[in-house]
C-alpha cells in the first residue's frame, strides 16, 4: 500500500495503543463444563459461545469430558462444531464416536465439511460411514469429491437457499423460513427453473425489505455471475473475489445449480492458492506445516533440491573452464560469489513480481512488453548503482587490502562492476521472459522458472565475469597474481 | 494438500472437462447502453446485472456514455458500482463529476470503502469534499482514518445492522427491516446496551425461523468474538478467519460496538498479508502492481540489495584469505558455487516454512524446538543424499574430466560432499533460528531474515569447503594442480 504513504488522511486523535485484553473464552468453557450444574444449565450456558470456541477446546478435554460434552450439544449442535475443527483432530473424535453418532453428525455437516474429514479416514472406515449415510449426503459427497482438488467445484458447499420462479414475495419468503432451519446461506437466494437450470438470484436483503404485492420477477438478478463447477481454481478466483458475494451460484454443464461458493470457501481458497505460490517461490512443492513427518517434508523439498544440484554441477563445469584464468589472477575468485548472489537476488525479485502479475490478471502481449521492457529498466538503474559501488568499493579493497597497484585494481574491479551490471541485466530480464513463457506453454510458473533462471544467471554472470578478466586482465594488461 | 493424495475419495464419472464459455455480461452491458432505448427500459435491463460487472465497463465508456449511465443509474446506485472499482479508476471519475454528485455517491458508499478513494486524491480536493460530507460519513470516514494502516479499525466498515436490548422478536424484525433499506451486512445483527456496549449478537437465520413469541433474549450469543479496533491485523487475522462468520464485531477500548469485519474484509486483508510476506521472502518490500511507476520499484527492490552487496563483499573479502588455497589446487573453485548455491536454497526452504508457521500459529517453545529440530532434520537427511550424490558425481567428473588421479579425485570430491552436507544442515538451522530470533524481538522475520541467513550460510560454506580443502587435500594428501 505504499501510495498510501503520500496521502494518508491523517485525522489527530490521541491514540491509545494499549488494547485490553479479550475474555478467554475456552477457560470459561472449560470452566463451564468441569462444572456440576445440570446438562440443561449447561447446554443453556453453552449457548452463548461460538461453536469455534468450542471446538477449540475439545482437544484439552478428556475422552470423558467429551462424551459429556457431546451428551449436552446433541448431534445437530456437534455437527456445527465438527465444522471448525482442523480435519485431523475431526478423523480423530470420530473414531471415538460410535459409528451411528458419526453417521449423524457427517449427516447434519455441509457435505464439502464432510468430504475434508472423510478423505483423513482409511479407506475402509471411510465406505462403510459413506454407505450408511442418507441419500441425499452421499449423492453430496460423492458429487463434491468427484471433482479434480484444483476444481471449483470441489470447494462448493451444497447448503444454499433456492426457490423455483413465479412464487409471490409471500410464498418465497415462506420457503426462505424453511429452508433456513438447515441451510447457513441465507444472504442470497437462488431462482431455478423447473428442470434446475439457473435463473438468478435474489439479494435476502431486497426480499426482506420488499412491499409485499411487489413482483418477485422484479427481485431477481437474471444475469448474475456464476461459475461453472470444472472450471480452474487459478482461473476464476480473481473473479470471484471481484464480485466479493457472499456466495457465488456453481453450474454443471448443463447451467443446473449444483452448489455455491461462499466467502469463506473464497477466504479459505485465497489461503491455500497465495500458500502454493509462495512455497513455490522458495522452491518447495506445496506449503508445510508444523505436524508434517519428516518424510513428507523431505517430498516436498528434495525435487527442487535435486535438480538445481545437477544444474549447479553444470555451472560448476563451466566455471572449470576458467581454472586457468583463476590460476594467473587469483584474486578475482573471491568476488565471483558476490556477482552470482546479486544477479541470483535480481533474478527471485523480479520472478516474484512476475508471478504476482500473472496471478492479479489475464495479460495483453503489451502488458507482457510493459512488465518485460519495465523490469529491465529496474534492473538497469539498480545495476548501474550497484556496478559504481562494486567499481569503486572492490577497487579500493583489492588496492589496499591485497596491494595491487591503483591502476590494476581498478582495472579488477572494473570487471567486477561491469558484470555486475550485465548479470543484473540479465537476471531481471530472465527473472521475468522465463515465468511469462511457462505460463504461455500452461506450465506453472511459479514451480518450473526458479531453477532455470537461476542457472541461466549463473552462467552468463560466469562468463561475463572470467570471460571480461581474461580479456581485459590477462590478454591486454597481462595483470597477474 | 499432499495428505489428500492418498486417501482420496474418488468416485469415477466421466469426467467432462470441456467447459462452456460464460457469458460476457460486459459486452452486453455496452450493447445495451448504446442502444438507443429510453432511460426507463434500460435501467430496468441494468437492473438484472452485477454491480461489478457494470463498474468492469466503466473504463471502457467514452465520458459521454459514463454521464449518460449515471443519469440512469442515480447516485444511490452509482455508489454501489464505485464500491467494486479499483482506486485508481474511480479517482478519475470522482474528478470528472460534479462535486455535489460526488459528495452524494461518496456519503451513499461505506466509509471504508469511501476511504479508500479519497485517499487516492490531493489533498486539497480531498478535504473539500469531507467538509462537505453529512456529519455520519464525516464522523465514519474520520475515525476509520484515524487508524493506522496495520490496525485492524482500518479495514473495518461501520455498515452493520444493531438493535438494542429487550425488544420482542417483532420489534427486532421492524428494526432490522428499517435498517436493511441502507445497510449490505444483514447476515448477523448485533446487539448493544443503551450506552452501546458490544452485548451480544444474533444470527439473522436464528432471527428469521424464530416464533414470534420467543424470548429475544435466548437467540443472544453473549459470549461473541470480537477485536478491538487497534488490535495489530497480524495478530488478530487467524482468529477471525478460524471463526468464519460473515462479519466480527469491532470495539473500541471501552467496549463500545464501532464496526464490523466482514469476510470480504478478510479477504481483503488476507490477499494483502500474504502478497506482504510473498513480497519480502522475494526482497521485496512490499508487493508490486504492473502500473507502478520505476521509481516505486525501485524503492522496493534496492534496499534489500544495497544490504545483500555489502554482507556480499564480506563473504568475499572471506573468500580471499583462501587465495592461496586455491592457488594451489584451482580445480576446487569450479564448486564454490555449487556447495554456496545449494545452501543458499536449503536455507530459503527452511526460512519460507518457518514464516509460514509463524504467521499460522503462535507458538510455544515446545513448538519452536520441534520446528527447529525437524529443520534440522530435513537438512541432514537431504544433506546425507546431496552429499553422498556430490561425493560420487563431482569425483567421478575430476577423474575423468580434469585427469586427476583416482583417490586424488575422491578425496577432493570428498571435501565437496561434506562441505555441502555441513552446508545444508547449517543453512537448514539458520533458516529457523533466525526468524524465530527476529519474531521474538518483535521484527518483522520475513524482511530482516533473509540477508542474514544468506551470509551466514555462505561464510560457513565457504570456511568449511576451503578449510577442508586446506588441510585434507594440500597439507595432508599434498594434491595440487
Amino acid at each position: 500500500m505504499s501510495t498510501k504513504d503520500e496521502n494518508e488522511i491523517k485525522i489527530e486523535v490521541e491514540e491509545d495503543t494499549i488494547v485490553p485484553e479479550r475474555p478467554d473464552y475456552e477457560a470459561e468453557l472449560i470452566a463451564i463444563l468441569k462444572s456440576s450444574a445440570s446438562d440443561d444449565a449447561i447446554r443453556e450456558l453453552l449457548n452463548d459461545y461460538h461453536d469455534n470456541d468450542i471446538a477449540e477446546i475439545l482437544d484439552d478435554l478428556s475422552a470423558k469430558e467429551r462424551v459429556k460434552l457431546f451428551r449436552i450439544l446433541g448431534d445437530e449442535a456437534i455437527s456445527d462444531v465438527f465444522a471448525y475443527l482442523d480435519e485431523d483432530v475431526a478423523k480423530e473424535i470420530i473414531s471415538e464416536l460410535g459409528i451411528d453418532q458419526a453417521v449423524n453428525i457427517l449427516e447434519s455437516m455441509d457435505a464439502d465439511e464432510a468430504v475434508d474429514i472423510l478423505e483423513e479416514l482409511e479407506d475402509d472406515k471411510r465406505n462403510e460411514l459413506i454407505n450408511l449415510l442418507d441419500e441425499e449426503s452421499k449423492q453430496d459427497i460423492r458429487m463434491i469429491s468427484s471433482y479434480d482438488d484444483d476444481e471449483i467445484g470441489s470447494k462448493m458447499t451444497t447448503n444454499y437457499i433456492v426457490i423455483g420462479r413465479g412464487l409471490s414475495i409471500r410464498q418465497a419468503m415462506k420457503s426462505l423460513v424453511d429452508q433456513a432451519a438447515d441451510n447457513d446461506n441465507i444472504g442470497t437466494i437462488y431462482v431455478v427453473e423447473d428442470d434446475e437450470t439457473f435463473y438468478g438470484a435474489i439479494d435476502l436483503k431486497d426480499l426482506i425489505v420488499a412491499r409485499t404485492h411487489t413482483n418477485l420477477e422484479d427481485l431477481i438478478s437474471t444475469s448474475y455471475p456464476y461459475v461453472y463447477a470444472h472450471e480452474d481454481i487459478a482461473e476464476c478466483l480473481e473473479e470471484i473475489k471481484d464480485y466479493s458475494e457472499d456466495s457465488i451460484p456453481v453450474l454443471d454443464n448443463d447451467k443446473k445449480l449444483i452448489g455455491v461458493i461462499t466467502a469463506q470457501d473464497v477466504i479459505e481458497v485465497v489461503d491455500e492458492e497465495m500458500g502454493e505460490d509462495y512455497a513455490k517461490l522458495a522452491g518447495l512443492i506445496g506449503e508445510e506445516d508444523l505436524k508434517e513427518p519428516l518424510l513428507e517434508s523431505m517430498k516436498k523439498r528434495l525435487p527442487w533440491l535435486l535438480i538445481l544440484f545437477v544444474l549447479g554441477l553444470v555451472v560448476s563445469s563451466v566455471i572449470g573452464i576458467f581454472e586457468g584464468v583463476v590460476a594467473q589472477l587469483t584474486v578475482v575468485i573471491a568476488f565471483q560469489s558476490l556477482i552470482l548472489d546479486m544477479a541470483g537476488n535480481v533474478g527471485t525479485q523480479s520472478l516474484a513480481v512476475t508471478i504476482r502479475v500473472l496471478v492479479d490478471e489475464n495479460l495483453t502481449f503489451k502488458n507482457k512488453a510493459k512488465l518485460v521492457f519495465k523490469e529491465m529498466r529496474v534492473g538497469f538503474t539498480n545495476g548501474i548503482l550497484l556496478g559504481i559501488l562494486a567499481f569503486v568499493g572492490t577497487g579500493l579493497y583489492i588496492h589496499i587490502a591485497k596491494g595491487f597497484a591503483v591502476h590494476q585494481s581498478f582495472a579488477i574491479s572494473m570487471c567486477i562492476g561491469i558484470s555486475l551490471l550485465v548479470a543484473m541485466i540479465i537476471s531481471s530480464l530472465m527473472g521475468t521472459l522465463i515465468p511469462l513463457f511457462f505460463n504461455k506453454i500452461k506450465v506453472d510458473p511459479a514451480v518450473a522458472s526458479g531453477p532455470l533462471i537461476t542457472t541461466v544467471n549463473d552462467l552468463v554472470a560466469v562468463v561475463s565475469y572470467y570471460g571480461l578478466t581474461w580479456i581485459l586482465l590477462i590478454n591486454l594488461m597481462q595483470i597477474t597474481g
